[in-house]
C-alpha cells in the first residue's frame, strides 16, 4: 500500500521552483507503487510524476534508478524520464525526503493480460536489456539466491500458517536452488520486477515501462523468468503455454536466448517463484491482525514453483528446442 | 481511507465507449475521497475524474449530487461537471456499482490555510448558496441535530476510551443542542464538509470546490460554522480571530447574514464542531487495533467545541455586531 507523505504549499512551491517547470497547477496522490509515495503533478510546462523515496528504499541506490532511467530513455526506451533541476540534478529533496519528478507515460495497465500483451513484453524486456548495455552504475540484486534464505528465516518458522507443510517445502527447495543455481549465464542490468502493473499499453500497443525501483545486475534470462511467472499463468494457477511461447519468442526475436540460457529457463524460472513466494509470505506475516490492507496471498506463488518443479525442459514453456 | 476497486480492461473499454471521449489515455487511482474510489482519467478529449461509487453512498441519492453539480457548474460555479454519456446520463456502472464521470478541476488543495485563503473561501461558499438557489431536489442533512444522538448511541459507551469525561461531555451537550438548536434561519443547498481538501487553488486564487458529496438542505449559516471550524483554528487549537474575521466577511460580502444568523453563529458553531466531532469518535472506535490507517483525531473538534461553548455572541469570530 502506497504511503503519503504530506507537506505545505510552501515547501511544495519552494521545490517546483528548482526546476524550469513554471507554476503547479494540479497534485494528486497516486495509487501506484508500493515502496514510496507518488504524485500526478501538473504544471504549466505538463504532467509529471513527483516520488517522495520512504524508508523502504536506500538513498544510495537512487543513483542507480535514476541513472537507469536516463540512459534507457536516452536509447529509445518509453519509460518515466528524471526531470534535471536547474543545477542538473535528478535527485532532491522535499518533506525531508529524497525526492524526483520523472516524466509522465501514457498508458494504463492490462488487468487480464492477453497472448498479444505477452508477445509484446517479450520484446520489451528484450530491448530494454539491450538498451541498458553500457550503464555504468551497478547494483547487486539483494533479492537473488544469497538472499531467499535470509529473508525465508526473517519469516521465523511461520511459513505453515499460511499453508500446511510450506516451511519444509521452502527448505528443500532453497537447499536444491544454492546447490544449483546458475552463476555463468549472460548478465546485464535487468528490471527484476516487471509484472502487469509494471508495464502500460494504448489500446494493445506497448507504450511504456515503469517502476525500475527493483532494477539491478543479474543474469538476463532470469529477468525473462520473472515475466513468465508474472503473465503466463492463469488464475487456476495452470501455465498458459500460448502466453509463455509468445512471451519467450517476443523476447528472443530481440535478443535470441544462448543454448545455456534455455537450458537453465526451468531453474531461473523456480528461483523467480521462490523469490516472489518469499516476498510475499514476509510481507504476509508482517501485517497486523485487522489491517484494511490485504497482502497478496503468498500461495499463489507457490502453486508457480510446483509447476516449475515438474517441468523438465523449456520445451514445457513453448519454447522450441 | 479510499477504496479500490478493480476492474478488467474490457469493462472499463465498454464504459469509455458509452461516453463521447474517445480512447483511454491513462487511468490512474487516486487517493482522495475517503467513500468513493476515485481514478484520474486521461482521454483523447482530456483529463476527467471517474468515480465509482462505494457502500457508504446510498445510490438514492446520486442523483441529487451530481444534478447540484450540473446546476452549479452551468451557474458559473467551478466545480467538477458530470460527463453525460450518449444517452445524456450522467450516472453510469462499471464494476457492478454506480459509477460517474466529471471534469477534471486544476488547483491544489491548502495544506496550511492563510487569511486570504479564508476569504476566499467565505466569497466561495456564499457564492454557492446563491448559485444552488432553485436547484430542484432536496436532500434531508442526516448528520444534523436529528442525527447526533443515534451516531453517539453507535459509539456504544465508548467515548471515554479517547479521553476521560468526554462521554458526560457529549451527553450534555447533545442536551443542550437538541433544546436550542434553531430551525427557523434561511436555509437552501449547503455543501456540509468544506474542509481544506475540498477547496482548490492556483496561487492565492480559488480555482474550484469538489466533493458534494454531503451536500444537502440545512440552513446556510451552519456550512459557514463548519468552515469557521475547518479553516480558521490554528494547531494549537486556538481560533485565529483575523481569519475568522476573513471567511465570515467574505461569506457577508457576497451573501450579507441575517441578524438572526449571527445570534445563532455560537450555537452553530457548537452544532458544527460536535458533528465533526461524533464522526471522528464513531471513526476512530471503529478501527480495528493494528490498523495501517489512523482515523483523525477525535479530540481535536473536541477542543474547538470547547471554544464555542465560551463564546457569547459573533463578536468572538471577528463579526462587528
Amino acid at each position: 500500500m502506497a504511503v503519503y507523505t504530506d507537506f505545505s504549499d510552501e515547501e511544495l512551491q519552494q521545490f517546483i521552483r528548482g526546476y524550469d517547470l513554471g507554476a503547479v497547477q494540479s497534485l494528486k496522490g497516486i495509487a501506484e507503487g508500493v515502496e514510496n509515495s507518488n504524485y500526478l503533478l501538473a504544471t504549466e510546462a505538463g504532467q509529471f510524476i513527483l516520488t517522495l523515496y520512504e524508508k523502504r528504499v536506500d538513498p544510495d541506490d537512487l543513483p542507480f534508478f535514476l541513472g537507469l532511467m536516463d540512459h534507457l530513455a536516452a536509447r529509445g526506451i518509453n519509460c518515466p524520464t528524471p526531470v534535471h533541476d536547474r543545477q542538473g540534478q535528478a535527485l532532491g529533496r522535499l518533506a525531508n525526503r529524497p525526492a524526483a519528478i520523472v516524466t509522465f507515460l501514457a498508458g494504463i495497465w492490462v488487468r487480464r493480460p492477453r497472448v498479444q500483451h505477452c508477445a509484446a513484453v517479450g520484446r520489451a524486456l528484450a530491448g530494454m536489456h539491450r538498451a541498458a548495455d553500457g550503464f555504468a552504475l551497478t547494483r547487486r540484486n539483494a533479492l537473488s539466491v544469497d538472499g531467499w534464505r535470509p529473508l525465508y528465516e526473517a519469516c521465523g518458522g511461520r511459513a505453515d500458517e499460511v499453508q500446511a507443510g510450506l516451511g519444509n517445502e521452502i527448505e528443500s527447495e532453497l537447499a536444491f536452488l544454492e546447490a544449483n543455481w546458475p552463476d555463468d549465464l549472460p548478465a546485464g542490468v535487468i528490471h527484476a520486477d516487471l509484472f502487469p502493473d509494471n508495464v502500460f499499453f494504448l489500446g494493445d500497443e506497448l507504450s511504456g515501462l515503469i517502476d525500475f525501483y527493483f532494477a539491478c545486475n543479474d543474469m538476463l534470462a532470469y529477468d525473462a523468468a520473472v515475466c513468465l511467472n508474472a503473465w503466463c499463468f492463469e488464475s487456476d494457477g495452470s501455465l498458459n503455454v500460448t502466453k509463455a511461447r509468445a512471451l519467450l519468442s517476443g523476447y528472443a526475436a530481440v535478443r535470441p536466448f544462448t543454448d545455456a540460457e534455455i537450458r537453465a529457463l526451468p531453474m531461473l524460472a523456480r528461483g523467480a517463484a521462490l523469490r516472489f513466494l518469499l516476498t510475499r509470505l514476509y510481507d504476509w506475516l508482517s501485517v497486523p491482525d485487522g489491517a484494511l490492507v490485504v497482502p497478496k496471498d503468498p500461495a499463489e506463488f507457490y502453486r508457480k514453483l510446483r509447476f516449475h518443479r515438474s517441468v523438465t525442459d523449456a520445451g514445457a514453456y513453448g519454447l522450441d528446442l
